[in-house]
C-alpha cells in the first residue's frame, strides 16, 4: 500500500497544465525533471500535450497502468477523479487540493473519504504538500527548486501536520546538508494519518530517525502502541506545537485538531521514549546526530577545542546539561603530553591552544577515540587561526569512521567556516554552530539511549 | 587617549616582516589593504622596503609623528621597543605578542607595564587579537579576509576577553551582516581593561549597545559602577564563561582569572540592569535588536505570518516566555477582514495562509504598526510560497521606518530565503532563524526597557 505511494512505477498528474503559475504544471516538471523513473502521465481533458508529454482525457483510460495519482484539481472534482482512478485501479493517491473540512466543507470531505475507503486507495491528504522520496524521486511539492532546495539522500524521516513549516524546515535542511529519507505533508489526513506514516516509517530501512511537527494526535492509544515498538528500534523526535493555551487556540483556527494539555502530551513522549523538543532547530540538531552516529554508552565527554574560551563554555554546558567530563587515563596523558608542544593543554577541556595544527587535532582525537574512560567527544574547531587547513576535515572523519563514540563538531565563522562544516555535514558528521547546541543534543541522545538500554 | 587607539592619525607596525606567513606582514598588509587613510610606518631594523612602503630602523627615528604603535615583535623585546615609544611620544599601542604571564613570565609582563605607566602610552594587550574599527580601519587582526571576514559598520561594540571567540564571532557577525562599532580582544589587560573599554564605549556615540565576553572581572566594585552608569543609556549584553565549577577550573587554565560563583556574578548583572544570556547566539541575536530596534513599550505582541504552523509555535513561545498576544482593536480588524479574502484569520496570530501575497502584509504590518493594542509585532515570513517575492522586503523595510514598535523578523529555509534574510540584515531590520529565538529576544528587550524606565 505504501510501496505505491513512495515507489510507484507509474504516476498520473490529474489536472496537469500547461499555465506555469499553476500547481498542476509544477507538479509534473519536478516529475519530469527531478529524474522519476517510472511512466508519467498527465491527465487533463482540455489539453493533447503539455512538456512533451502525450496528456489522457481520464484516467480510466490508464487502466492497470497507474499505481500512483497526484491531485491537483478544485475540490469540488476531487470526488469524480477520485472515482475514476478506483475504476482504473489506482492503488495510491496524493491529494493536494485544498478547501474540504479546513474551511467548513465536512461534507464534501466525507464523500472523497468514502470513495477512497471503497476502492481501497491509500491517500495522503487531502489538503496538503504531499510527498517527497530522495531516491524514487516522487516529488509533489509544486514549489520550483530555486524557491525550495530538495535535501540528498539520508536517513531522516520527516511527518509534518504543517505544510507551511514541512517546506521551509526541508529548504533548510537542503541548504544545511542534512540527508532526508523521506519527506510527509499529510494535511487533512483524510485517509492516512501520522500514526500510520510512523508505523510505516518505522519499518522502513532508509529511515534511521524519525522527526515529527505534531500539532494534535486523533488516535491516543494507536500512537503510543506504534511508539513504544518504533522507539526501541529507532528515535523519535517530535515538536509539539500548542502546548500553551493560546497556542492551543491557534492550531484550532489552523488545523481544527484538539491541541490538549501540553502535561498530557510530554507524559505520553516520555512513556514512549520519544525525545521532545522546543525548537524546529533542536529538531533537526538531533536528527542529523541520531542519522549518523552511535549512541552515547555513558555520559563522561572529552572536549578538544582550539579556542579555549569555547572549551570553558562547552564544560560549562556539559555540566548544566547532567553530563560529565571524562578523566582520560595517565597513560594516555602522558604520551600526548610527550607528542604536544608545552604549552597545549592535555586536560579537559583540552586545549590545543590557537595556534595548533591539524596535526594536534589528530593525536588529540584518536586519543580520545581510544581512552575506555571517553563516551563522547565534542571537538571544537576554530577556522579562523593560521594553523587550520581543509585537511582538519578528512582528519575528524578518519577518527569518526573508526570510533564507535559519538564525535560532535563545534565551528563558528563565516564563509570559510560554512563551508568547512558542510563537508563535514554531507560526509555524515554533524557540526554545530554552538557548544550549547552540541551539547544539549548529547544530552537527549543520551537520555534516549539510557532509557532504550533499560527496555531491552 | 583611547583617539590614539581607535582613530589615530598616524600608526607604525613594530615587527613589520616580508614574510607573507609572519603576524608582523598580516597586519602590515590588512592596513594598507583595509583603507586605513592615516600615514603607515613599517619598523623592522632588517629591511628596507615592505609591500612598497619604506621601513624604519625604530620608532624613535619618527619621533612626534606617531600616534598608534602596534607590536608584534618577540616577547622579550617587548620592554625595549616600548620604551622606545615612549620616547618617540606616542601615545597608544597595541601588544599583540604573547609570552608573558599566561605562560608564567609574570617579571616580564611587570616591566612592559612599567614602561607603559612610565610613558603614559594607553595599551591594549600584552597577547591580544587587538582592534577592528569598520570606520578609521584600524585592524589588528592578524588573518586574512578568507579566514575572518570582516563586519559591516553599525552599532555593535564587543568586548572579548578571548580572542579566538572573538575571531570566530566576528567572521560569522561579517556573514550574518551585523554591524559592528568597534570590536576589542585585550589579551592579558597589562593596562587597558574591560572596565575601561565598557566606559570608552558607554561614552561612544557610534556605539548602541555592548556586548561582552567575560571569563572574570578583576576590578569588581569599578566594573558595577561603571555597568549602572552605562545600562541608563545603552544595553550590555553579557555572557559569562566558568559558571561552573568544572567550567571555573578550565577558565584557570585558560586566562588565569578568578571566575568566581555563577550566582554572584548574575546578581551583580541583574543589579546593573546587564543583560545576561547563555550563548553565543543569543548574544548577537539580542545585540542586533538593540542596535537597530526601538525598545517595547509593552509586551503585548502581534505574530503575523503565512504559515500556520508557524504562528501556533510563535504564541507558544511568547506565552512561556511572559509575553503576551495583542488583542488588536475592533475597529482595525474590522477593516482588515473588508480587505482580506475570507480564509484568513484576522486574529493573534494573524495568519495570512500560505497562498497571501506581499500585499496582505502591507495590510497586515501597517495595521498592527498603528494599533495602540499592540507593543511589539514579530513577523514570520517563508519565502517558499508562491505569492512571496522579493518586494516583502521593502514592505517591511517602510514598515520599520514609520514604527516606533520594535518588529522582527523570522525566516527559515535555504539560499533564497538566506538572501532575503540578508537584505533585512544589512538595511537594519534583525531576521531570525526561528520564532524561539526571536521570542527569547523580545522578553530581554522587554526587560532592559522595564527596568530602566523604573530607574529613571
Amino acid at each position: 500500500m505504501f510501496k505505491a505511494i513512495f515507489e510507484p512505477k507509474s504516476v498520473a498528474i490529474i489536472g496537469a497544465s500547461r499555465e506555469p503559475s499553476k500547481i498542476g504544471h509544477a507538479i509534473l516538471a519536478n516529475f519530469i525533471d527531478g529524474g522519476f523513473e517510472g511512466d508519467i502521465y498527465p491527465i487533463n481533458p482540455n489539453v493533447d500535450e503539455i512538456l512533451g508529454l502525450k496528456v489522457y482525457k481520464s484516467v480510466k483510460e490508464l487502466k492497470g497502468k497507474v499505481d500512483l495519482v497526484v491531485v491537483a484539481v478544485p475540490a469540488q472534482i476531487v470526488p469524480q477523479v477520485m472515482k475514476e482512478a478506483g475504476e482504473a485501479g489506482v492503488k495510491g493517491a496524493i491529494i493536494i487540493t485544498g478547501g474540504f473540512s479546513e474551511i467548513g466543507k465536512k461534507d464534501l470531505e466525507n464523500e472523497v473519504e468514502r470513495i477512497i475507503k471503497k476502492y481501497e486507495i491509500a491517500t495522503v491528504g487531502v489538503n496538503c504538500l504531499g510527498i517527497f522520496d530522495p531516491v524514487s524521486r516522487v516529488d509533489t511539492l509544486f514549489l520550483p527548486y530555486y524557491k525550495l532546495e530538495r535535501p540528498r539522500s539520508g536517513g531522516i524521516g520527516f511527518i509534518t501536520q504543517s505544510g507551511a513549516i514541512g517546506s521551509a524546515v526541508l529548504d533548510w535542511a537542503a541548504k544545511e546538508g542534512f540527508g532526508v529519507s523521506k519527506f510527509i505533508s499529510y494535511g487533512n489526513a483524510t485517509d492516512l494519518d501520522e500514526v500510520d506514516f510512523l508505523e510505516y516509517l518505522g519499518k522502513d530501512k532508509k529511515t534511521k530517525v524519525i522527526v515529527m511537527y505534531l500539532e494534535g494526535v486523533k488516535k491516543g492509544k494507536k500512537f503510543m502502541e506504534v511508539a513504544k515498538k518504533v522507539t526501541k528500534k529507532k528515535p523519535i523526535v517530535v515538536i509539539k506545537a500548542g502546548k500553551t493555551e493560546k497556542g492551543a487556540r491557534a492550531v484550532q483556527s489552523h488545523t481544527g485538531a484538539l491541541a490538549g494539555s501540553a502535561e498530557v502530551y510530554s507524559a505520553v513522549f516520555k512513556q514512549c521514549n520519544i525525545v521532545e523538543v522546543e525548537t524546529i532547530e533542536e529538531l533537526f540538531d538531533l536528527a542529523r546526530a541520531f542519522d549518523n552516529l552511535p549512541l552515547p554508552k555513558g555520559k563522561r565527554t572529552q572536549i578538544i577545542t582550539n579556542g579555549g574560551g569555547m572549551g570553558v563554555l562547552c564544560a560549562d554546558a556539559l555540566i548544566e546539561n547532567n553530563l560529565e567530563l571524562a578523566e582520560m587515563s595517565d597513560e594516555i596523558k602522558n604520551k600526548l603530553k610527550e607528542k604536544f608542544p608545552p604549552h597545549v593543554v592535555v586536560s579537559n577541556p583540552m586545549d590545543l591552544i590557537g595556534d595548533a595544527d591539524i596535526g594536534r587535532y589528530e593525536l588529540a582525537l584518536d586519543a580520545a577515540v581510544e581512552d575506555k574512560n571517553v563516551d563522547a567527544i565534542i571537538v571544537v574547531v576554530l577556522y579562523q587561526t593560521v594553523g587550520i587547513q581543509s585537511g582538519v576535515v578528512d582528519i575528524i572523519l578518519k577518527a569518526t569512521n573508526k570510533s564507535d563514540k559519538p564525535i560532535l563538531v563545534v565551528s563558528s565563522g563565516g564563509a570559510y567556516t560554512e563551508t568547512h562544516m558542510r563537508m563535514l555535514e554531507v560526509s555524515g558528521v554533524p557540526a554545530y554552530s554552538s557548544v550549547s547546541r552540541a551539547v544539549k543534543t548529547l544530552e537527549k541522545m543520551w537520555e534516549y539511549s539510557v532509557k532504550n538500554v533499560g527496555k531491552e
